[in-house]
């Protein structure tokens, strides 16, 4: 019995903890998914093409993950699905904004998995480092070529792949210079995101009309509701469908059968 | 018989010790993480960004850590739910300033994890080896290289990366010596903390208008009573949730269902 | 049948020796941690950071062991808890030294800890003999440098690198004499300590007021009290808890409930 329990009280710390297992889970797939790319798919050109090919490196992962984030996420199809039809839904009377607010919050959601994407690129450094090396500005040049010699104006753009008429030395100092820049540049973007994420949800919470612990309640009750709403759902269609098939095959008109009207699907959305 | 107890017993003294066993493994993760960053992500760049890099090492992990730590506690959930709509709750009259001291006991306890970190990383010193010898002020400068030749003072942010113009021997010392001030700055920081720790611990203690007795069994209470409300909110949601589908599925009206007012949610919160 | 007893005897027998089994567990932590600090944090900086270095070694693992004692005496938080509100608790009339009684009983035992620290840290050598050789005091130099070149008394801080432009010999032998001293320093301290024990030990049993027979009967009873304390915290928590939750989810005032007053509390913590 103690040991039952004990083995119960396990499982149900983990069953807790899905939200922060999730996270972990996202953030070793993105770590996984970065050192991918930049083993398998990423040779730095080392010509003109450099800033592009670096910036596509570390932005279009994260514009996909930014999309994904918002197909993945429940609420924002249960905010779109029919609003053509019924724009009334989403720019309530009385509550213009809270269409914004609604799309505000599953943006900041979607957000997540392209801010961790930009940590872990900058925090490994080879995509900036790319990059950089093949700016034109004359003074970012500036910024990084300070106390090198004069070669490193112009072959720049060759630093990642050591093919500079640099001395190996120097070479190597410019490219550790990069790679420090990228990874303070991601501490920076780690620092700022966990706080503004630690700021809204305290605004949200600040906000928020009701107590802890009603909250606390109301979370138990809609996950309850959706599992009896899967077994219910479930169950209507299992007997909608042997009734329709059996009228089919048997040629009788169907009989009626309960359903809520579509003002009733509506208001419950 | 006896072998069940004392099996209970020691299941019973392991549950005792979760604080311990929590902290524990804390201080085991941040062991292994600091060994993680220094290993795969932190390489020195050896220029005029030292100091900035060793700092961002030293102290964005912790910013993060406090971050984390804000956001795992319940009671800071529990303080911030619902001010702005009642904001007589965090400042009750005639108790102006229990906001701020709630708020300070969460401070605190949060800032166990950071302190962990800075920790463990200035007793590495790693991170502080590369932040010092970035350094421009010539005072430090003056602590760092006395006694030491001419060229210590120019190539000072060289040194970690062993490619200064001195000795061999000479950079061996002064890299020793950086990683001593390191460790000799973690074991003030760990003295300090523990002592502020148990002088606060103390304090509160103090302050406590119960007795020892009366508070442990306080303890005992909430546990428990933390246990049955997780049951009877899963009770309670089932009752609702199933009556709701079952109105809604069947177009009927629900029915009345007892639920406590919003005054006495507050209140319990 | 016999197979049982001789099982619960031994069982019974390692009961006993709790005390025991702990401290001997507290020491071959302290000698395991204490292995782990000098071969991979410890590294003597052969400078004038020395004797700083080396006493932090020794000293602030004992101090934090220190604080951690007195966290886990559950007896300081006894003392402590509510001593603010209540001064008289701490300074009963007529007894107002025993609070200070108290407070030495506690600190004794806190001290376990950091003095099988001291002592292993001081029979392993290396940390007294960084410490040592870092001296500036002519005294301690005259100590240590009797009968040996003249070298010796301006290049001792590099006799731990073994870098010093005495002979390999002579290095040896200021080694060999510096970690004798912090062993022979050792077994001085474990004998005053032991001693020191075996004596506050009889002073407070010839102080005590009962026989021992007396005083083993407490022991049992204490122990017994408390377990059955214990259970009668989870019984009442459990009705308490059951109690206030129905009168809160079905919107009724609570019924009294039997609790002891605050003063009973009081004289029974």
């Amino acid at each position: 019995m103690s040991n039952m329990d004990a083995f119960q009280g396990i499982l149900k710390f983990f069953l807790n903890q899905k939200t922060a297992i999730g996270y972990s889970f996202m953030a070793l797939l993105t770590v996984g998914g970065e050192r991918l790319f930049s083993l398998v798919a990423f040779k730095c050109p080392c010509s003109a093409e450099n800033t592009v090919y670096g910036l596509a490196f570390l932005f279009a992962p994260a514009w996909v993950l930014l999309i994904l984030g918002f197909f993945l996420n429940n609420r924002s199809w249960r905010l779109f699905t029919g609003c053509c039809v019924n724009p009334r839904k989403i720019f309530p009377r009385g509550h213009g904004c809270r269409f914004f607010y609604v799309l505000g919050q599953i943006t900041l959601h979607s957000l997540v998995a392209p801010m961790m994407w930009l940590s872990v690129a900058l925090l490994n450094g080879t995509f900036y480092e790319c990059a950089m090396s093949g700016t034109k500005s004359s003074r970012l040049l500036e910024l990084i070529c300070k106390g090198k010699p004069k070669e490193c104006w112009e072959e720049l753009y060759k630093v990642s792949c050591e093919k500079t008429s640099l001395t190996p030395a120097d070479n190597e100092e410019l490219k550790l210079s990069l790679q420090a820049q990228s990874q303070i540049l991601g501490w920076c973007l780690i620092c700022s995101a966990s706080f503004f994420s630690l700021f809204t949800t305290c605004y949200g919470r600040c906000r928020a009309k009701v107590s802890y612990l009603q909250l606390s309640f109301w979370k138990t009750y809609v996950e309850k509701e959706k599992a009896q709403l899967e077994e219910t759902f479930l169950d209507y269609a299992n007997k909608l469908s042997e009734r329709n098939l059996k009228c089919f095959f048997e040629n009788k008109r169907p009989e009626a059968f309960p359903l809520p009207s579509f003002a009733a699907w509506e208001a419950a959305s």
